[in-house]
């Protein structure tokens, strides 16, 4: 065992240590905009973007998100420091059998996974417990997809979210948060599964009542709908098989935030049923208090944060 | 009768007829913003601002979005050719008792009011069902309140949703109904009950949504929480009292709209709970597009209509 001070040390100098040569598995919106952020943090860190289409691999390569481009990961994660995993969430298992056998010694692994639980488990079998991956979850994005839309300051002032568990070793956590910072996150570190449950209520929650209000009005109520039902909806934009991969994989902690939610809209109804005017306006003022004095807020403070 | 020729001369005339004298109660968002608009239109038209709150009305009339102000309505209302109730749809009541007695003939009300059934039966008994009240719905707004927000261009290229009975005189609902598009407005018509069947769902339900959504995750979630969550939860940030008004005006409509919503919910949670991937991808996939060809598609037209 390594003694305390040594460590110490040892994770310091890796914290700062700034990655050189960065795989990007899935270059679309999110693997798009970390390739442009890193090059435009640093134009000396290699980025090598691996994709299955030719023509993402071509537009991530003219936007100047990724340095090389390839349709097969073991030549360039053989050569980087930092693998990045930005497909659907459904495939990442096959990338890590896929990058394992090629890794170098030192390397770490992370994700911008939505879901964080099942992605944990699955690299804990290919990694082993104590192995070179850290999750991530940059809380960044938005309905669009693909590298068009991708932006160097996409992940600026948002918040990563890190998931290691009790075998990562700190050192790795300790680089791959130096790295989202690099990018202008603020990060935070939770266990998966109280990951899981904290994204179902303030993500994948709202992408299901936007999808499902998208499917509610008639032809003719969305005809008269204005800017405020666009905004209740913009999540419904997201791409379907992106969204497909998070709700499955996520499936316990949606089903409970989806029991919550109808409990909620139960009760809502049935003051409304009563006719009780106060306690209406009490919860629609207690929603706008919170949503001033949490959310509005805190999105404030990281903006400033991150100036 | 008046002859088929005759009248429609009249109408022509009449939608043609831009008013001189418009009182507005009610100086808040809406109200603010329909005098700035009417102003920009044409300062030579004379607007007259009604209001509780002294501090309210010196705001407007700085802003100059009226031309004078006046805490009872009597006085201007008995010079106005047409008058806005832009006050919460509660206090519209007592707003028609109070104009009946000093209204020219010839004048027209109209109002800005979110729900319109009751509005309009309200209208019915104050002034007759003949009278000279047009319901109006402009589908334009924002969660901020107060005439600081007011914004001249608040209206333009949104709808207008007029709801006249088969009671209420033809010329009036033009010369309504051109006043709107003065401010850029596209107008439809609708009965005062299928209005609030459409708006219960592209408007009110969202509204729940929103306030209901902004209520259920813990602190700690909202913390790390993002840019989706607060465009979700947009909504939330309306005015509580005007809210309450608009549940409670719009009751039946709403319930039924919450009773649809649970079931969607319901359908959901149970092709999650069967894990049926394909399923879900398909009402993701039909969601996003059916706002892609419609709302998305929509406000972009208007928008093009309105330039």
């Amino acid at each position: 065992m390594t003694p305390p001070g040594r460590r110490g040390i040892f994770r310091a100098d890796m914290a700062l240590k700034t990655p050189k040569h960065v795989t990007i598995i899935g270059v679309g919106l999110l693997g798009g905009s970390a390739g442009l952020a890193i090059k435009a943090h640093d134009p000396r860190i290699r980025v090598a973007g691996v994709g299955r289409r030719i023509e993402s691999l071509e537009a991530a390569l003219k936007a100047g998100a990724i340095d090389t481009a390839h349709l097969t990961c073991q030549e360039p994660v053989a050569q980087s420091d930092l693998v990045i995993l930005a497909t659907p969430v459904g495939a990442f298992s096959r990338h890590m059998r896929a990058i394992a056998p090629v890794l170098r010694p030192g390397a770490v692994v992370t994700d911008v996974g939505s879901t964080k639980a099942r992605v944990v488990a699955a690299a804990a079998r290919v990694f082993g417990p104590g192995g070179p991956f850290v999750g991530s979850h940059p809380m960044a994005g938005s309905e669009q997809k693909g590298v068009p839309f991708a932006r160097a300051d996409l992940f600026h002032g948002a918040t990563c979210i890190l998931t290691p568990t009790p075998h990562t070793p700190p050192a790795l956590v300790a680089r791959v948060e130096a790295f989202w910072r690099l990018l202008g996150m603020h990060t935070v570190r939770m266990a998966p599964g109280d990951h899981d449950r904290t994204v179902a209520r303030v993500s994948h929650l709202p992408h299901a009542l936007a999808a499902l209000l998208m499917l509610l009005p008639a032809d003719a109520d969305l005809a008269v709908s204005a800017s405020g039902f666009r905004d209740a909806t913009r999540l419904a934009g997201g791409d379907p098989e992106m969204w497909r991969d998070i709700f499955t994989t996520n499936r316990p902690a949606v089903l409970a935030a989806l029991k919550a939610f109808a409990n909620s809209l139960d009760r809502f109804a049935d003051l409304l049923a009563r006719d009780d005017a106060k306690a209406l306006e009490r919860l629609l003022t207690l929603a706008k208090r919170r949503r001033e004095t949490t959310i509005l807020a805190a999105l404030a403070d990281r903006r400033i944060a991150a100036e």
